[in-house]
């Protein structure tokens, strides 16, 4: 049975909450705490809902000294580092909120820890697990539009009404970390490469009195293989559309053309024009995690992957504050 | 009666051609030349179908010297600017392919040049005027995205088999003037502003043994305006798409989200999201220019609108071809 903690709930807990019930007899529950000032409520009661009632630690150290096996990590987002680095010293695996890190000393320290221990870590990129995404990594994967040359991506989503950490750069981290790192893993994921030159632009204009939080962003990068990608990202979608986010990746390649769109996956090959059906997607990102740490089969996501997006999404944010090319470092 | 020349078809001179049946009256053609050692047959056989058949002259300067009112260039690309040059200083109204140079230090003539004279002039912008671009140009000016923040465009279009004069960046300009010219011209004319600073990416890699042809191109910009802004540009639509090339816009506003896809437009704002009738379009690119140069009606572009496209276009190949930012100059 492997003892899992939980920390926080500032942002998708969910992925958890939604697995444990399929992972019984696998996966307990040993102790929650908020990690911060946060109320513990929401935390404590989506676990009851499906019928667990963990004990509630004020102290997160207090949490991680029962010696969980996993701990995952959803307080307040500038923690993030500093738990994760704290639990993985003690051979603790992680399953952490993105991005893991909001700045570049802390992943580098965390790239440290991570690299000289035995503990396993990735960050809530569950968008890889996303039906439609997934059928068309696999179809990518198989050859379908032969080598790819320009992947475009796009996070769009409403604004609504976010909880006053968002309004700060100190506790929020930035758009492009936050909701850019979606866009910035598909072209991580799917083309197996990283950034080897970034550009990017962010504005915090007309962010409705949202403080620091930037309201819109555009990254363009070079991979390392050669690729072209760009990501679109904003917080523009109306109140009134019907989805909350609109989520989107385009690969041209030199045998065909694939899309993900409104959840549907169009393809574009020598065969012509067609939508592909998309079966629901047959992972679930934290029990992935779970199979993997209990050696039952490698997940689709793993620790490098991990440091690799937070430093490119960090990379891309440098370049948008600075307003300069930024190469990998 | 306006007295037209034509020089050249290597390009969109059909744009002419399909407006001349209803121009009669108002446009003769005086003579036609091809401007260099491609045959005449192409555009005299479609002046024929349309019942003209203008006197065919060798030397194009002797053509000019008849003393056109206008003169269409759509000659060998990299004579695009010296033609018109010619044209301009003996006050010949000009239609011309784009882009109108290839290279700053002519366009750099051509501005100084077009500016000391009366003569108009522009280039074959065509996409301002197709049905669903237009219609979505009406609604962002009469506000129905708010104020525009984020701009993305597309031109992919199949590669096909392309003449000899295309594998060579001499005689062929490259595939961010010529593909992507459309893709800057659409974010120069919804924001109505100019890149400030551009980076741009191109690739000539697994290009089907095209030469020099740049298979793909990616743009990102941000505008005089704050504007972010991208383009995407590619020649790897497979051949069995239904249609040569996928042209889209999305722009995302404080009020809403529009995009031109597929001949379709779909807003989205406070009334949540549709697609809009799109009418055929009023007008057409070359009668536009006609009527402007009578003076009935202004066009909805002009000489500075095509000086500044011509010079966004070779910034962002300028940075494409340096690998480096570039700011407007």
């Amino acid at each position: 049975m492997l003892k899992l903690a939980m920390i926080g709930s500032r942002g998708h807990f969910g992925y958890v909450i939604s697995c444990l019930p399929g992972l019984s007899g696998k996966v307990e529950v040993i102790g929650i705490s908020s990690g911060c000032e946060d109320p513990i409520d929401r935390l404590r009661d989506s676990l009851r809902e499906i019928g667990i009632s963990p004990a509630v630690y004020d102290d997160y150290h207090e949490l991680l000294g029962l010696k969980p096996d996993m701990v995952v990590i959803d307080g307040p987002f500038e923690k993030h580092a500093v738990m994760a680095i704290e639990a993985l010293k003690q051979g603790i695996h992680v399953f952490c909120e993105k991005p893991i890190a909001l700045n570049l000393s802390d992943l580098d320290e965390l790239t440290k820890v991570y690299r000289a221990g035995k503990a396993k870590m990735i960050s809530m990129v569950g968008l890889r697990y996303d039906g439609a995404f997934a059928c068309a990594k696999k179809l990518v994967d198989a050859g379908a539009i032969g080598k790819i040359k320009l992947v475009k991506t796009q996070k769009s989503y409403k604004l609504g009404v976010r909880p006053e950490f968002y309004k700060h750069r100190a506790s929020y981290g930035g758009t492009i970390p936050w909701v850019g790192s979606h866009a910035l893993d598909w072209i991580i994921y799917f083309t197996g490469s990283c950034p080897e030159k970034i550009w990017a632009n962010q504005t915090r204009e007309d962010n409705f009195g949202n403080g620091e939080l930037e309201i819109a962003a555009q990254c363009q990068m070079v991979l390392k293989n050669g690729v072209m990608a760009s990501a679109s990202i904003d917080y523009l979608r109306p109140a009134s559309a019907p989805t909350h986010g609109d989520d989107r990746i385009r690969l041209a390649g030199t045998q065909g053309v694939l899309e993900v769109s409104g959840g549907k996956v169009k393809l574009i090959d020598a065969e012509g024009e067609r939508f592909v059906d998309v079966p629901e997607c047959e992972r679930e990102l934290f029990s992935d995690f779970v199979f993997d740490v209990l050696g039952e089969r490698k997940a689709w996501v793993d620790g490098e992957d991990t440091l690799n997006l937070t430093r490119a999404c960090l990379l891309a944010q440098e370049s948008a504050d600075s307003g300069e090319l930024v190469l990998w470092h």
